[in-house]
């Protein structure tokens, strides 16, 4: 930690400020400048680095604070600087292979699950996502199934052989949700409900985190973070877009945070170009340059008659064009040295 | 509902709109331009008007469908024009009077509460505020008292004769918080936690409800209807700074939203200026601009000793600057024609 | 300066650091933890610090670059810790009364000048602004009268007795408006433009300078920074809206940009609360947040027939609704100690 | 255009609304609903419609005016739906070959530009970009060699025979820069400097329109149709990173653009990574993605020692990873069905 102080602090002021490091358990480095004074905290103490920092912070001769170690651990490429990768029954992510998970964004009907997991499984998918819990901005909107829609997905899984992912949005269904999913998802709107990432953390159920549309790359590796720390190391991220002026796309996909995620962190990376977008016309350039881009796999809504869905239609793939864009993935995830 | 299709489009197409906006009740216009025919869905029909208009958007050869009726109906300034008051014991909020809810960001002990406390009081406050449950960034950072923090807020709440506002992130906490809490709060990392804001509606404790930071105005309005829909009409929104580009800041309070709430909603709207800019120093000069604004009250942050605090110290006014505040808020105030 | 490098890095990474910071001038102050080493740079060398920054960012080894030195000099308050006054003919900004710079978006006619200088004079206004040069989003809307609009607003002046703040958007152009004029203005979508600072840094006239609709604080100082280096001192910020993602409101006014400004520099800001919302109906309320935070002044848009209007019409006040913000202004300016 | 009222709008509102309309053209369309009455203006009559709409929102009574036909015109798909290929000497940008163009952000010496571009040429490349007018953020960074560097790029190129592409920021130095560069290039800081833009309109170069890191797909559009109205069709779009509030990356390049762009004109567009991330190391990646995107080409920032670049270091390529690079991007290229 480095606390920025003016040069013309007094030595009390100084003082203050040391003794206090020093109490954390931090070694001092004073460097005197011309403009400022920099008093370095050394060492790794028992202590909340951010904590210490916004305490120093109010005081009112302290200009700035700087933290210059990163305040996640577990979820930190350093942590395990070879990648890892999650399994879920016989399909890995973060390995070579590119994974699609697809499916609608809302369960409706047993006839809707199954004719797009045909086509999923058809085109060579494994996971099928569908929401039967789903967070709706509206109150008046379609709330999903529920647990008739769980039943759904569990039927049509077991007909298929497929996995299945579904979103839970309440800690007290983390329980029924794991008794028919293989992976859980937790959506952009809950990124930041910490008690529903702890009740997941308690699970051994791999999980879908989806970055919250108004959070950094930072505050979701610290989702992550809260999710590893009760014992489940089973994340796969999600990028699905974030929230800017662009009026033209419902949110901006962050591609740069694919990179940047496989540099900050050891944990998989998939995106979400179905939301991220909100456009079904530009999710298949979007996928394309996600896995160019090194992502690990994808999450995209197909819906048989998207004119008909309940929620989303606009961003869903009809059959035929998630057909072919699952060949047009192919070549790509060849060209970057990996397969679908 | 105006749905926009090009010139172009075929009698087939116009005809696929229009049977499905005549079987979901509404009636038809039909306006043909050069360059776009526009289909208006006439009336007000028992469907979800954001579902219907997702449904048409999926179909390829529509452009654009807008929507121009208000999702939102509770809330709305129609449904109440004369603007609505909510009543906490004996305070009102949304009437004449300013209403100022202060104390600390974390409750930490019995006597760092009853001393700010004492000088919320001593301004005039009524309403204490202090958080036992919180929502953390870090899973290392301090998560809050729980229990513990809710009965020492009730403690100084009874020695004081004051109201106390905290804040409840879990569902499962509705009750337990309703026990010792005047005002329920929803933060802002909440807003889009719909279970949450659901088991809130059905109890009829006044709630607080933040704006998400990365929440449009429409998307708050439309979490307070959540709210509302269940039977709880005590709502008071909180605007406490959205997510920018600008770094100086923590976040950037929204100054705009005071007065278009005003213009959209009947709701009381209170503005939470520490978390606004996340810097003291500018804390006073926000606060004073949110009431000339037109706010109904604040939501300040107060420590007696910053340095020292577990959380958000660097937003945290000390017990002196708070009183002075309070005295050029009192000139404020009666600029705009209240009181405090 | 502050160089942050993993605490594994080698001796010899370490020696290229610190021979390149000597070689620019700097003292070196090693700071070494269990795990970063802190390279600072001490002193104040006759370098460009963002440019050294970025050639030791450029190196692979080297991990962050934090510069704790502010980037301009002066516009920072410590130049004139007392703050600074921009005189304009008898009219000071900056001292104890509050400034109104009022007037049309673009000037159309005489007439239509006249009847809105005739407004301002008779609410007490000294300022009339009005736009001869437009900058148009659109190549296909109204670009302002040019050199015609100038002698509109000269006209208007003399027979008032008012001074005129009009915008210049070309390099080019400087000389010519500079005849016409008493103050400059430098639009929101030029603060960027270098040549054109530069320009009006060469002259002495007061200028106007308008933040970035996508720019930090820090930028905008920066941009002032240009002009003052030129040898023009008489700067006068103006905050007008940033760019977020609500999309109510055209921009998004910076409140806490007021307070940041005045605490990070000398210069005189006001505020503009027409282009800040694009909403006549809630420019009042954000008219009166700005001098209740702090503001100089405000720059306000007013029409006779806005309904009439070439350009923003929908943000521009009637003459009638600005007498009386005029009226209510008058009695916020008094709570914040100051008159109008 | 459609104009929403209030469903309780008085005979005389509408009729000040329709005779205004009729006047500038439009024929009428009336729809009433329960709620709203939305008045069609049908026809696309010779006035500015986003200024006919601007008027009739500044209308008390009038709650909305939605504009459903796009603003741009010579630069819109409809206009040559084939798309259009701009031709610079033998090279095509928006065929079927994917072109890159690459070089230092700053001209430095003659011998710093000489060893790039046979890097660039070694590794296929055709042009050559390289920036002797440097629009920097404070005044006291290197603003460029000017014509020095101009003469500089020309040396290289007539060695070489590269093409040369560099930015133009002063509508004086259009005509001078022309003489030395094969293509100009309008940087973000200058995408709403509609000067230069008419300027350059007017000069049959070919020329690179970066997008404003503020401003919107339409707005870019439309400063496309600024250059185009002058008569200059040469316009290659290039998508350079958009301001977020994510602090890890310097820009978020707005992969979304890339296809929404294509969908909307019938420019060819290219990226910019470097610019768009702020950071070599995640840069591969992203160029990647913009070429499976669907991008027609990429700007990329080379340097043979970036850690002694006098601008932008931090975002350069080294002279191996950039050849590496392009070998990665061959596979990617031929996996969207191009050539590089």
């Amino acid at each position: 930690m480095l606390v920025i102080l003016n040069a013309k602090a007094s030595e009390k002021e100084v003082k203050e400020v040391t003794s206090r490091l020093e109490a954390w358990g931090y070694k001092i480095h004073i460097s005197k400048g011309v403009e400022k004074i920099v008093i370095g905290g050394v060492g790794v103490p028992e202590v909340n680095e951010l904590e210490c920092a916004d305490v120093l912070r109010s005081l009112p001769f302290v200009e700035d604070v700087l933290i210059i170690v990163k305040p996640y651990h577990l979820v930190a490429r350093e942590f395990r600087p070879e990648g890892s990768v999650v399994k879920v029954d016989d399909v890995e992510i973060g390995g070579p292979k590119i994974v699609v998970m697809a499916g609608p964004c809302s369960v409706e009907s047993y006839e809707q699950v199954l004719e797009t997991a045909k086509a999923v499984k058809q085109a060579g998918g494994r996971i099928l996502r569908g929401g039967a819990f789903k967070p709706s901005t509206s109150p008046y909107s379609f709330q999903g199934l529920g647990e008739e829609g769980l039943k759904i997905l569990y039927q049509v899984k077991k007909e298929l052989g497929l996995l299945v992912v579904t979103e839970v949005m309440d800690p007290r269904d983390v329980e029924l949700v794991s008794q028919y999913a293989d992976i859980l998802q937790i959506g952009t709107r809950n990124m930041h409900n910490f008690r529903l990432l702890s009740e997941v953390g308690k699970s051994q159920k791999p999980v879908v985190l989806k970055r919250g549309f108004g959070a950094t790359i930072e505050e979701w590796l610290l989702a992550a973070e809260y999710i590893a720390k009760e014992g489940n190391p089973n994340i796969i991220l999600c990028e699905r877009g974030i929230r800017t002026f662009e009026p033209f796309t419902r949110f901006t996909l962050d591609i740069n945070a694919i990179p940047a995620v496989k540099e900050l962190s050891h944990l998989p990376i998939i995106a979400d170009p179905s939301h991220g977008t909100g456009r079904w016309k530009i999710v298949p350039a979007v996928a394309k340059a996600a896995i160019a881009a090194g992502a690990d796999g994808l999450l995209i809504e197909v819906h048989p008659h998207p004119e008909q869905a309940l929620k989303d239609g606009p961003q869903s793939l009809r059959i035929e064009n998630f057909l072919s864009l699952m060949e047009e993935l192919k070549a790509v995830a060849q060209a970057v040295g990996r397969t679908l």
